[in-house]
């Protein structure tokens, strides 16, 4: 098995681009990476798209098909791979087995998803269709219905509190206003969604006890990456070198009522156990991590199933600022889903370029963790049921 | 790069499955390629699912993810693979590569699609969706049309006829109504659809010059092959282990009118040529071969395009009967797409199992090729801009 080096990296603003088709952004995207890695002469082997949605939402398939020809890759091997809000982490995860094997050499990996394309109840439908269609999605259950009941069996079990989810909402949205690729630009504060009497205006129940500034917003957006042996990525680019150390993926039961503890979150704990036997790390030696927080209550218990906290004490971890930059272990430096949006199919590939950009400490001040050398990302498909986790390097 | 053998294959009948969700489909076809391989206590490390049309056609996402919690194989890794009608072939490669990494041992690799789900223009219309959407889709066009445009232009460049295409349809009918897994059972007559007064009602134009029996079914359906490296097969299976010898993948013009020539099927040459490469062998030395004949010109055209032919001499050759059981390279021995059926996302799957049964000398007389040693296979996404090749190898 090579190693594998990420040498081009590359993202657009996400957010609502009525103006853009779905091909439009991942080219956009792909663009960037492939300038970023200065590949020159060097042909593109293959292209993995991550998309949960072209089917459903633009009437189009085969989106790799048109991708490579967009980018006059031809005659480059392309595959689309869908995991719904994984997908993008399922794109990486086959891009880099594709260059391990020795197979392919140079492999552009994006990730992308039109979503604003539809709005309300049919964009929450849209991703609902990832439920079971016979036990769960015949009954209406949605999934920030699923998060919601998650929030309220923790918040029993383990006393989680409101101020603990809102303590993330605010830092998140924070760490967005400071990205110019974040959806969501704008601070937030405890007065206005918790305190003062307007916030049951401001930020009304969305799944109770969720409100909506614990839910991630719905947007258009794509990202890239460029692989390559990690042998031939010293010779291929300027950048210090990131190397995916290892990954892991794991599925869980297709309904949340069929598992023994709801709250045991399995396939975060063995992705990440997987993805760190593979690099030879445990979870202390992470120095920021970009988790999968398409509700603030995922960010909590994904914190403690990566083993940053034990369980129960991820929430009261965030509230005392220990996600914080600066504090013990950095979450969501990007602003997260719940900042930087959450285009189902990119969010997976975005996790890994904000990653790579820290790696390689090329964020202002601010924004970069100081000396950063693992990074990790937990990239959250189904309710819990299909998950991936990668940790990178700075090589 | 480890070498990947097949171990298990499993195939359920092709045809209009009312009573099945895509789900059961894959889920049936899974078994029958895990009870064939015998694996016993071994667990399955990753499963991938090749399907085009979960999210138009069922309005479900993540079959992957629903399919390894119905065969119990949590927590196993899954991924959906989406190329248009290679939808298979292209779950199968990235399964290939996912054990040629030494990342996974054993792999799961199961298409299906649920078509009849839909009818008349509906069905033709899902597949549009895999043409360009702004000067394609937008102005009606469909693949029956495009296939029809291209037919005419091979009739006119190299003097293809409709006695030549008809001479597939019968040949490959014939083959149908001995397999019990093919959609359609029926034999045709060169009269019936050719030469009667009565072929104008039996047999109506499609898309002229092509008419009903040049073109595949809508079927439901689905199939699944058992990976693992080469040194573990023979210790798990009591089979003779066929080997993945040799594949190639290639793209073309999302276009067909951007195509310098547009009967030059340069995907179907560069992916069979990646293929022979890798497998060490050329075209004399195939066996047997299952070619993507969603219409009964595609299997003349990639006859020729593999090598098995020279440029214009497919459908003479088809007429002189060299590509029957017995004939110079037998070619849709299954009944191909024509007979078997065309489940989009289950066809590359089919074309892999039924090369198995032919490298491993399990077929009865009257559908085996006798001695059969290599075998190639042609899964064509798009018209011709994506296309898969692999070559098996009796071990």
């Amino acid at each position: 098995m090579r190693d594998v080096a990420i040498i081009g990296v590359g993202m657009i603003p996400f957010g609502r681009r009525d103006q853009d088709t779905l091909v439009d952004m991942l080219a956009y995207a792909s663009l960037k990476a492939l300038d970023d890695a200065k590949l020159g002469e060097k042909a593109v082997d293959a292209v993995y798209v991550g998309n949960m949605g072209g089917g459903i939402l633009q009437h189009q398939t085969a989106i790799a098909s048109a991708l490579v020809d967009r980018l006059s890759l031809l005659p480059a091997a392309a595959d689309t791979v869908e995991n719904g809000p994984a997908s993008g982490g399922s794109a990486m995860k086959n891009g880099v087995l594709a260059v391990a094997s020795g197979y392919y050499d140079a492999v552009l990996v994006a990730g992308g998803e039109k979503m604003r394309e539809v709005t309300g109840w049919r964009a929450t439908d849209f991703v609902a269709t990832l439920t079971h269609p016979e036990v769960e999605y015949h009954y209406g259950i949605t999934l920030p219905g699923m998060a919601g009941m998650f929030t309220r069996l923790y918040m029993e079990t383990y006393g989680l509190t409101r101020e603990m989810l809102v303590a993330i909402a605010i830092k998140n949205q924070a760490m967005g206003a400071l990205n110019p690729y974040a959806h969501v630009e704008m601070n937030i504060t405890k007065e206005g969604i918790l305190d003062s009497p307007h916030s049951v205006v401001n930020n009304p129940t969305v799944a109770d006890p969720l409100h909506l500034y614990d839910a991630c917003p719905v947007s258009d957006g794509a990202a890239a990456v460029l692989l390559c042996p990690l042998d031939q990525a010293k010779k291929l680019t300027e950048h210090v070198p990131v190397v995916v150390a290892g990954f892991g993926q794991a599925t869980d039961t297709h309904t949340l009522q069929e598992r023994e503890d709801p709250t045991d979150l399995k396939s975060v704990t063995l992705a990440s156990q997987q993805a760190y036997k593979r690099a030879g790390i445990e979870p202390k030696d992470i120095d920021v991590a970009e988790l999968h927080d398409a509700f603030t209550i995922l960010e909590v218990a994904e914190s403690e199933h990566v083993g940053f906290f034990e369980k129960g004490e991820g929430g009261k971890a965030a509230l005392a600022g220990e996600t914080k930059l600066g504090g013990k272990i950095p979450i969501n430096v990007s602003g997260g889903l719940k900042a930087r949006g959450h285009p189902v199919g990119a969010t997976g590939v975005a996790q890994i370029v904000d990653i790579t950009w820290q790696l390689r400490h090329e964020l202002p001040k601010g924004r970069q963790v100081e000396n950063a050398t693992y990074g990790l990302t937990v990239n959250f498909g189904g309710f819990g049921n299909n998950v991936l986790s990668f940790i990178m390097k700075r090589a």
